[in-house]
């Protein structure tokens, strides 16, 4: 199939790519630009799209941090990035509101108007805990929507929302996807902080996939 | 309920307004720049709120309008706006690919970010012969998807979509809402045009309800 897939530049949706790739779908990565505090990923999202050789398109929507900013932390700079462990309450501060919906709908949309019969996202069983719309409920229902939106459906491909990052990081491994090339630091500075909860479980998901971490952590 | 209600500054979104209000809610309307050819719309919809004091905000999407443009005529120059009746299949080319999500997946996020209990938007059965993401299905998948998509469940209000749009000119005409300020067209000119699909719906729907049509026509 042809399949638009959502690309931030991170190990989830890197690895997708390359596991579109392996299951024999012809894939476009389409990044957003949201005016998120951890923009740098977009450049890991280039260098990993010139890597992999898959065509690029990053969509702007920062116009849209007046409107669904609220007191998240990747968008209102007044709101700090909180530290700790991913599971902790206080990581909730870190969720843009409706940001999967959106960047789905803004997918679905592109795959209508270029003719790709499906739009794949990363959402994974790790993120379950703080962010309902990576919830398999919340995947079956966005499914729905894009079956129906259009006269031509379009099909919703989540392969890893029952997979924990560990896995992820395992199975991009076996398909030599770069995965020292990709961003997950929630900070955006020069180096991944090591502190905050992508971080920490970055660091967790390559130590329990055995896989060799290749990330440089400030702290 | 505190209601975010997508409005267009056409006739169904200005009857859902003074609907909503009628109804007990508290409604704030969300615009959408998407790069419309009939942009004029805006314009008809900033004298609307004025009219009924409805606090506005219109989200610039303009942006989008290369990754969804496909072969529309509402966003793509080079494709002529289509004559006729609403129901013809050459209505069709009006659409813009997966629009309503979009907007409904921008307009629950800014629900989420302010607090908002429910979203509304104004879609009728007289759009269901041509546009699937006004039919009772794709709104009941958006509804489920609403509920799931943040630990606040945000509720999907759709009143018109088994009601006709001679239904909806009734409804307006008994809640004073300002028909004659409305605006149908869908070639954007000073005047509506008379000839475009929506052009013909809106003169049909007013004569259906045995309400006065206030509009200007060229022809």
């Amino acid at each position: 199939m042809n399949a638009v897939a959502i690309a931030s530049g991170g190990l989830d949706s890197t690895v997708l790519l390359w596991k579109l790739r392996n299951d024999g779908h012809v894939v476009k990565a389409l990044g957003f630009d949201y005016g998120q505090r951890h923009r740098v990923e977009l450049k890991a999202l280039r260098a990993i799209c010139e890597r992999g050789q898959f065509p690029l398109q990053v969509v702007d929507l920062s116009s849209l941090g007046s409107v669904i900013a609220g007191d998240s932390s990747q968008l209102n700079p007044e709101v700090e990035v909180p530290e700790g462990h991913y599971a902790d309450e206080t990581m909730k501060q870190t969720v843009v509101p409706n940001r999967n919906m959106i960047m789905l709908s803004v997918a679905i949309g592109h795959a209508v108007a270029t003719g790709a019969e499906a739009v794949a996202y990363g959402a994974h069983a790790g993120d379950h805990a703080i962010y309902p719309d990576c919830r398999e409920p919340f995947a079956a229902a966005m499914g729905d929507a894009a079956r129906l939106c259009d006269w031509n459906p379009v099909e919703l491909l989540r392969p890893f929302v029952r997979m924990s990052k560990a896995e992820i990081v395992a199975e991009g491994s076996r398909l030599h996807a770069p995965l020292e090339v990709t961003w997950s630091c929630y900070k955006g500075g020069d180096v991944h902080c090591g502190r905050c909860g992508t971080c920490v479980e970055r660091r967790e998901a390559f130590e329990q996939a055995g896989v060799q971490d290749p990330t440089e952590y400030l702290a």
